[in-house]
């Protein structure tokens, strides 16, 4: 019998916020605590968000060298020297705040029966070069069905 | 009372277009209008949507200076020389069809009680160097609980 | 009269997934599968998802030169050369680990009775260098109201 109190195949949106020390790391692997976030809930589409300025979301595999590779391209495509008009704190801080721009801080994963959908090689991780502030937050968004 | 009318905890959708004149500027700063069109809604997500082939959207920092830091990254990555196949209009507009392949022109961003979460230094620009077509469209979306 | 097996105004949860072969293909046209997965819906958003470490989904222009110009960029931002830490397969492999940093594999889209709004000159479109794994997933999630 269908319950009006909690109607079927409607979407119920959650929502929650996770705090973050990044002293010392470029890449925080946040996929477990998506994965937790998501269990227990049905089919939808859960929402990954760093609101912050100088961070991005990444799906990456882990652990095979790709961080390295990714410090590389990084230090390429946004050397940390002195060409930056945006300048404070660290030297080429400035690079700092056009990370975001490549990488972007929202991402949306698919979830079915309370699994998020990632390949077997893909991680999400939060990228962020920014040594002056290692306090960081993520929200999580749920709508599920 | 639950009221069968208007299922509570149910996700409804929203949509509208904004229109636009990048008439000489390559950053259009969008925050307020999304944050107009969230106001009065409840938890959920927005999406912002330019359904064109040569602008972005991206968040990032504006007044301080990143916006001369992206032209000149912009300028690097993508340089307006004669490179390109995809040529037609302005020299070097083959660039911007590269444009959206880095900077997506699709971006969800999560709201709660109305009002969008994003952080302090966060903005939401639309990124366009294309000089050819100023009249541009963005399409906002909102799912709310 | 209000049907509560079918609530009205709340968001339904679809999703399926694609298989797809890039044998010879950097790049695979998405739009008409895309298009066709939403039809027969109404308004809402359609999350499109490849579960793969090296792929990407990019919104451009097709057939005016830009796969070329993409070619050309990709090779130049990540050259296929001995530097990668992240190295099995075809040489320069480590390349396409990173391409997915940069070329997000997860889109949204804004649907509007049933059609995927899109500009006059957007296709979606997988972005694939990888010529270890011609065989491709990509789940496709809709959100309806």
């Amino acid at each position: 019998m269908w319950d009006p109190a909690v109607p079927s195949d409607c979407v119920f949106v959650e929502t929650t916020e996770l705090t973050l020390d990044t002293s010392g790391r470029h890449f925080v692997d946040l996929t477990d605590r998506v994965a937790e976030f998501c269990r227990s809930e049905g089919d939808g589409l859960v929402h990954v968000f760093a609101p912050h300025a100088t961070a991005g979301l990444a799906l990456m595999e882990l652990g095979s060298g790709s961080e390295a590779d990714l410090d590389e391209l990084l230090e390429r495509l946004l050397p940390r020297d002195g060409r930056y008009r945006h300048q404070h704190g660290s030297p080429g801080h400035g690079a700092d705040h056009l990370l975001p721009v490549l990488i972007s801080p929202s991402l949306v994963l698919p979830v079915v029966d309370g699994r998020v959908q990632l390949g077997t090689w893909q991680s999400v991780v939060l990228v962020d070069l920014n040594e002056d502030n290692p306090r960081r937050r993520v929200r999580l968004t749920f709508l599920r069905g």
